[in-house]
């Protein structure tokens, strides 16, 4: 493979924030088609762009239940992770077909977004989410 | 459930803005598949990562009608809310199959997100969208 | 209908930015399903928050031809507009089935975000994009 | 056709940023219905609103590779370039079916937004996402 070279003005900056917030969470627990490629899933997008590795850690809100969490995702350097909701169960699984909401805290900066996939009855559709705005 | 540790560097902090601003609002009329899951809808995503509840209030605009508003919904300290558009019906029903514009003030910081399901003409399709980015 | 209440603190605030872009532009020209309610569309869709009219300029640019503009859309006080980038005739049709980019310039703040259907090949799909993050 | 007024008051001004990470990438390699216009894609969306062509640098990150690039994009003065990551060869192909995020640099400001087409299984499914809120 051919490496960035090194000279690059951006070599050894992380890019992005340290906490990301979304309130838009929601697993459907239903698929059509074969898997796992077509599974229905909430997947979380992270790039880390720095020389170290980072440690990301997740909170889990819900409607009618208290937060949970932290649930640890570590992102090597120069590396993307792109996580699906539905395998985090440590320390507990997330639920499926409930609302929830994903506060992303990180020990370096990171970038975050949200893949989703839906699979239900037949269909397919995906869509993409960014993190809301923090001031 | 396992509560996230009460000394991580969040606590007590309530994550967000206190507006946030939509000018995409449309909600189809139209269904098809099994109801609930599958009717078409535009659904505000609210999350309140705060020690407090908080009195979130919209208001509704459209093309050739006078702004309604306020719509109130609380949403309980650490939890998230997610409130169909087709359910406000105080001060009266939020029209169907209109364009329409939103604005959310909340009195304590949110964040919000809108998550639009359209499953018309025997598709699905899913869509998310944040609020616009405001100076 | 019931007004918003006077004394809300955003009245007579206008909510946004007064320069938005995008650069995803595409608005396919073949379309299924009924009329006009499934046909393939990008719609701009504008909230003026404002107690004063606004006169919005769009330009739109292309990859092998000169932009072109100003396409002018007056958004009264108070309300949304959805304008069909389809419907764009004056100074010129926008190309369909073409790659475009948008600059949004307005009198007074507003909010814009783009509304896409697609309905090609006996399909429904649709999705929402905020213009890009300016400094 | 009609050319924007020279006097605008953005005329000569390069809307956007040098800088614009994603971290949602993923390109499937499988599709339905006619090509090219039903051929699953992710698309690089870039507008050079400046008098001044820009060249734009990419690095491709993975899960379990080291980051490549850079790939070079000439974005012509004035003019909007939908880049199919499918097509981006020099210095290597970009992996498809594989999790990948994606900076952007360019030696002027420019806007980059990301176009998703997704029509395995005999479906159509299309995304817009923003690049990450960058501090």
């Amino acid at each position: 493979m051919a490496p960035w070279s090194q000279d690059s003005h951006d070599a050894g900056r992380a890019l992005g924030r340290r906490t990301w917030v979304f309130s838009a969470g929601f697993a459907p627990s239903q698929s059509t088609g074969f898997e796992p490629e077509f599974t229905s899933r909430n997947t979380l997008c992270l790039l880390n762009t720095g020389q170290k590795a980072t440690c990301v850690k997740l909170k889990v809100y819900y409607e009618e239940a208290e937060p949970v969490g932290p649930y640890e995702i570590l992102v090597a350097a120069q590396r993307v992770k792109h996580q699906r909701i539905n395998d985090l169960i440590e320390p507990e699984a997330v639920y499926l077909d409930q609302p929830y909401g994903l506060v992303v805290e990180s020990d370096e900066p990171i970038v975050a977004q949200l893949y989703y996939l839906d699979s239900r009855n037949g269909q397919l559709t995906v869509s993409h989410l960014n993190p809301s705005a923090l001031p």
